[in-house]
């Protein structure tokens, strides 16, 4: 088996998803990963401790901390983990190092909470996934992944996943890069939904499994399998 | 182990909906179960249809067919299987009928269908479910539940489960009615997701649900499971 690398920017990788995703890629697969943050030290920091998480557990991975625009940059793909109102605003920060060909993932979801539970918020344009494609340079497609995470159990490398991520995409290519970058964390299923028309209904389920999680007995930090 | 006896209405009950938890409940349970329909012709059709199909495996039910409001009214739990649109006129339909206490089961959920795929379309009230509890005559709860099932496998008694249904009601103890019923079905868990006031992200599942079906290989008819 011959397993492709890539080089990817964790945008906003010093958040918990970020944490995930780089632990799980640091331990699968040998992409080189960039951890990015608005500050490049805090970016630094992270990225080391990433990296020392890994070497206690024998796994030499490939891990660097910088700017976003920096990581953005140096990237082939670049995983907006940013929360959902600071979408826009990181593509507009990266989009000049952005090259055609590189492909942007946004696994955010919008959210209010009231007292009954957490629902979806849909920004204007129908799904933060398409704020990201709207906002991306002409040439850079985006896809929808990574959303219905559950971060604590991501970044326990102990926890087994056993779930599914669900992709959206207008470019078969791009959608492809990515499904190949899910199907490399061990235990994680790419499945695909279909354009980024649909991403409304998967940004939804993200306040559903904080619901479920805060209601049903004995279930916390919830994945989802499709079956 | 005591299984308490319960006289559920399948209103609209001729539908796949219906049919699948007729048939589920026929086989795993010893409940009273009439099939409703606008035609009682046509529901004792369906009732003699499906206690044939569960004879035929040697299941004795309980199935007979009547109009919807003659089923409600003879029932304490009626399942409003019935498209989102007719929620509220069934409710109407089969008010005069309902004791205090009798508890109405909401699955449906709203949808359009473009190009791309199905979208959620939630009604002005917020939910499909909120529809009917809005209908309800006052002391009668409603517990959303069985939204997100997949029908045919439902109807297939050969096929196995090993899904969930969420259910969410404001009412504790018709919450628990309904658990109990879901729990009665074999490789069916039915999980908590709060109040009625989070109908709108488990309705907005279903579509989901049909769009991974439609776009992921080999992955057809699906239902979900949290974990």
């Amino acid at each position: 088996v011959t397993t492709q690398t890539t080089t990817v920017a964790l945008l906003g990788g010093t958040g918990d998803l970020g944490e995930g995703l780089a632990l799980r890629w640091g331990r699968d697969t040998d992409h080189e990963l960039l951890v990015g943050s608005r500050d490049p030290d805090r970016a630094a920091a992270a990225a080391d401790g990433y990296a020392a998480a890994l070497a206690d557990r024998g796994h030499d991975a490939s891990l660097a901390g910088l700017d976003n625009a920096a990581a953005a940059a140096r990237a082939s793909v670049a995983v907006l983990a940013v929360p959902p109102y600071h979408v826009g605003d990181t593509v507009a920060a990266v989009a000049d190092g952005l090259d055609a060909g590189d492909v942007l993932v946004s696994p955010a979801a919008g959210m209010t909470r009231d007292g009954d539970g957490f629902h979806a918020h849909r920004p204007g344009a129908g799904s933060v996934t398409r704020v990201a494609a709207d906002a991306a340079p002409d040439g850079v497609p985006v896809v929808g992944a990574f959303h219905n995470l559950p971060a604590g159990r991501l970044a326990d490398l102990d926890a087994d996943l056993g779930i599914d991520t669900l992709l959206v995409a207008d470019d078969d290519d791009a959608r492809e890069t990515v499904r190949a970058l899910a199907a490399g964390i061990e235990g994680l299923r790419p499945l695909a939904a279909g354009p980024i028309a649909n991403a409304p209904e998967i940004e939804g389920l993200t306040p559903l499994l904080i619901n479920v999680a805060a209601n049903a007995d004995g279930l916390h930090d919830l994945g989802v399998r499709f079956r």
